[in-house]
């Protein structure tokens, strides 16, 4: 058995199915991977053309491969061009805002607002928000941005009784965790999540400018105030080739 | 601006982009997911061919379709049919093993072992497992069962000298960390996780018995016992349309 151990972590034998037939654009992607790592971050892919015949397969072949590195991030389209992606960024599991947690990374966090709404509070969202039916509340849906890269998608919903002035006050692009916390004096206690991957809508993928059916991270938050008070619903789509999440825990 | 809002935490106007066109597999996936609900758990959806002349589109915009669907673990092919899915599997994000996050969920857990093998410990291995490099580890890989369905695959790294007699004491379809635990009085007290989404290589796709490239769950685990001494590094692979997991968060 092949005890080969490139990346800490990976399983040897990677990609090689036990009846010992490796399919030809898994080989090619192995073969690509292995150049990823020589050009390093930012690093220009040579064209599918030089690629599909430096490996001596067909140029169908090496695009199912650059598909896939592309879908896991280890690529990115930039311009014309393919690049060597960075690492994923890694955000915290954890009541710390977005806007926190991409800070810490050393990027820049930014939003843009795609709409505030108000409307009747539906049943199944009454006991999340702390509403009975019927009664208002806020939609906001904010496109995530690092570095003015678009890379998430949030839809936070609150009762507007909660925050009766959000669409006056509040400055879109900024936290509303911190909003919250400095204008209004809430703080949150404790939050349920819920995490799943999911394949980007038509309308997510063009507001996240990602390719349909990108595989993305979802993550659904409930949370409540350090009153036990019914806070907020959250759901917050990353992009999964970009996001990676971290917990740590205790026993 | 419509305020529909059948799900709970569900975008309103989903899979509808701001220019208003919506394609046309997307309009369809959108009818099959109410027969969906119609349906419930374990119903047998009609054939490609009856769908396409239900919705009056070509077979290849109903495949279309399904292909999410199935992606995301709404539907399941059960011999020559495609059935409803049940909910995905809630597995916490805990110290707790797979098999007591399963059983929690009165599912049955089951473990099916692919190998044990020794081999020396590479260098970036060793500060995990709190040995040198070059000192033997065990790799033990084991696919994940619940109810006897295939929902992962597991690669556990452990230093030989924490756990010698792995080969001949411990049984492979149990826990592992139970026999840590009641063996040799070793328990866990923390842990560091990353979790992210990755496409199934052939062989993990073989093994797990997924289409190849589905989006799976990865989590990186290293984890230390009470004493603060490494213990383990874990890479297990999740089916993306099984599972989700969730958190408990505090301030």
């Amino acid at each position: 058995m092949d005890h080969s151990y490139s990346t800490p972590g990976a399983p040897h034998r990677d990609g090689v199915p036990e009846h010992g037939r490796v399919p030809k654009y898994y080989a090619v992607k192995t073969h690509i991977t292995a150049l990823l790592d020589e050009l390093g971050q930012g690093g220009l892919l040579p064209t599918e053309r030089d690629l599909a015949v430096r490996f001596g397969v067909a140029r169908e072949t090496v695009r199912q491969a650059l598909r896939e590195l592309l879908l896991e991030g280890r690529l990115q389209r930039m311009g014309r061009g393919t690049v060597v992606a960075g690492p994923k960024l890694e955000q915290p599991l954890a009541l710390a805002s977005y806007t926190e947690g991409v800070r810490r990374q050393g990027r820049r966090p930014g939003r843009s607002l795609i709409g505030l709404d108000r409307f009747p509070c539906p049943e199944a969202l009454a006991p999340d928000v702390g509403a009975q039916a019927g009664e208002p509340v806020w939609h906001m849906e904010r496109v995530l941005l690092a570095d003015d890269e678009r890379v998430g998608l949030e839809s936070t919903y609150v009762a507007v009784a909660r925050v009766p002035r959000l669409d006056e006050e509040f400055e879109p692009d900024s936290s509303f965790y911190g909003y919250l916390r400095e204008r209004l004096g809430v703080q949150f206690g404790d939050a349920d999540e819920r995490l799943e991957t999911v394949l980007a809508t038509p309308r997510e993928a063009l507001l996240v400018g990602t390719p349909p059916a990108l595989p993305m991270l979802l993550i659904h938050r409930v949370s409540r105030d350090t009153d036990g008070r019914p806070l907020e619903r959250v759901r917050s789509l990353y992009r999964g080739d970009r996001f990676s999440f971290t917990a740590h825990l205790r026993g």
